[in-house]
């Protein structure tokens, strides 16, 4: 594997994030968006922040409906009613509707070399919609001209939409709202318009068939979503048979759209691969890893609040091919590792 | 209940179209949009075909990829191979896959009294994408202006996904292209732009949590949607615990957009309901009827294809108040009842 750990990882820890709240512990701070910006690096961290609570029960925490600023409520559930189904450390069931564990919002993190990183205090984007109840989780960051385009998860008990904001200094964001309807994630906006549209990889999940693929959609505006092609599939067998979705910006090179994905085995096994699209209609693929770029194995990919899993949202591609990938480990922390174009370009069946 | 079922019912049973080619059989003739159109009354069916076969084995028409305009290959399996999995006369699984037992497509049927229709006797809008490779479904059609347009399910082994065409004689058709991505169904096109946007209620799939609500989008131009904003959820414990999704095309009236929706509770019954949502922000949801406003009780709508189903895509309102309701009936027989707005209002809770 020609991906090259930092070795300053994991670069964030929860401990490293200031809650935000008195109430609320930070457990998770992980899969951020990045961007250069201002001669330095800009993370936006997801951030999951749950209540103390004791062994015996669980916490669903919420954003009050009544004070969507800040607000949040804590469900609060006995492990031993019989009303409570345990999934995973990341959600549970309860009276039959489903729950997450902690609730995530969007926080900057700053960097002048890229590898030491000063985690904001407050949060950035904190959730604020009712669809955004349940969270803001795994922001993408898409430069187009003087503007920067983060999306985002938004999760509620609707299921899992796709959220837009705007910022031109990271310091003023604008909301624009849900972009893509549930359950939709995992969306990659391309840095530049083509035939003069914008472009993004999606991943809707089509319940009827049981499918997680990518597709892509085009926009006049980035507001707006149509002309939906499917771009690729799991594949049987692979280490991306149970899931696929899209990781970091696409990269223009020379030979088409290089993409940072992520992909699942059957396990919920995550690992990092990369795609090959068209530069003019990044619908056709024109490579895919048949192994992944990288694989949970550092101790801290294999073990923590969910092990195994390495997941990226952001790349930053340097001008002399060198690339910094910015990860999730463990649903936990924030990782990066250096590769070049060249070498991803040769892992393409 | 005040709706009044057609003494004619069923207005269009199976036997009543033509096959679209000599190998296939109509088993459904249903789950028709509607128009008024040249002093008459316009329908467009979903017609189903599949191949004659034994009762020893079941077989899948998908759309061949080399022949996209009308060729067809039929994936046949024994029912005795450990590989088959029966779902319902519907569907099927094999190897792990799903697949249909018919292929559906688009046929106009024509009017001058609305009762008495004349099947055409070729297609209008047979599968054509690979994203229809399982068939074209269940269209809605909007009049905006001078155009007609249709949007309909496009099913494939990616999911059901919703596209557009559009037509200004009901002679040539302008296909358009996915507008959402799978799974989303039931899109029901406002006949008006308000705020100067396009809106319809569209209903995602949400396979995370295991929601089917219905949601409201906006667009510019048709094509590209966005602004996605919730609207109402299925009831627990009612005759729409199950799904809701959009039918007719919304109605204008004084109090609001009336909508004549489906719900399904968990036995698979499909009921008729009324909603009525604000004027001017269609996500805010003033009304809902909290019996139906048509339940499968006719020997024709308990006993079919798939039976205790009446399902609409579309409704005819007259400037005298009266509302005709087309609708399929046990997903195989094309049925039509009478009501008015005022009894549909008077439903509402």
């Amino acid at each position: 594997m020609s991906m090259i750990r930092f070795q300053e990882n994991p670069l964030i820890r929860p401990a490293d994030v200031k809650p935000s709240r008195d109430d609320v512990e930070v457990v998770c701070a992980f899969n951020c968006g990045c961007a250069s910006f201002d001669g330095g690096i800009i993370l936006l961290l997801r951030v999951a922040e749950r209540p103390v609570h004791g062994p015996h029960e669980v916490v669903a925490p919420i954003l009050h409906p009544d004070d969507l600023g800040r607000g949040l409520h804590f469900l609060r559930v006995d492990r031993q009613d019989p009303a409570f189904e345990d999934i995973d450390p990341r959600v549970f069931r309860y009276q039959g509707r489903t729950y997450l564990t902690s609730i995530s919002h969007l926080r900057l993190a700053r960097s002048a070399d890229g590898r030491n990183f000063r985690v904001d205090d407050a949060p950035t984007l904190f959730p604020l919609l009712r669809a955004e109840e349940f969270g803001t989780e795994d922001p993408r960051i898409t430069r187009i001209e003087d503007s920067y385009y983060i999306n985002y998860s938004a999760v509620s008990r609707w299921g899992v939409a796709t959220a837009l904001a705007e910022t031109r200094d990271f310091k003023t964001f604008e909301r624009r709202g849900i972009i893509f309807a549930p359950d939709n994630r995992d969306v990659t906006i391309f840095p530049e318009r083509i035939g003069g549209r914008y472009l993004c990889h999606h991943r809707p999940m089509a319940a009827m068939f049981g499918r997680q693929d990518i597709w892509l959609a085009e926009s006049t505006d980035l507001l707006h979503w149509g002309n939906h092609r499917f771009v690729c599939a799991c594949r049987p067998g692979a280490w991306d048979a149970h899931k696929v979705g899209g990781g970091a910006v696409p990269i223009r090179t020379e030979r088409g759209w290089l993409s940072i994905y992520h992909g699942a085995d059957e396990s919920q096994r995550y690992c990092l691969g990369a795609l090959l699209t068209d530069l003019e209609e990044p619908d056709k693929v024109l490579g895919r890893s048949t192994q992944p770029v990288l694989a949970p194995e550092a101790d801290y990919e294999r073990a923590g609040f969910f092990g195994n899993v390495v997941f990226s949202c952001g790349a930053i591609a340097q001008d002399d091919g060198r690339v910094i990938v910015y990860y999730g480990s463990s649903d936990e922390h924030t990782c990066a590792a250096e590769t070049t174009v060249d070498d991803l370009l040769a892992k393409l069946d």
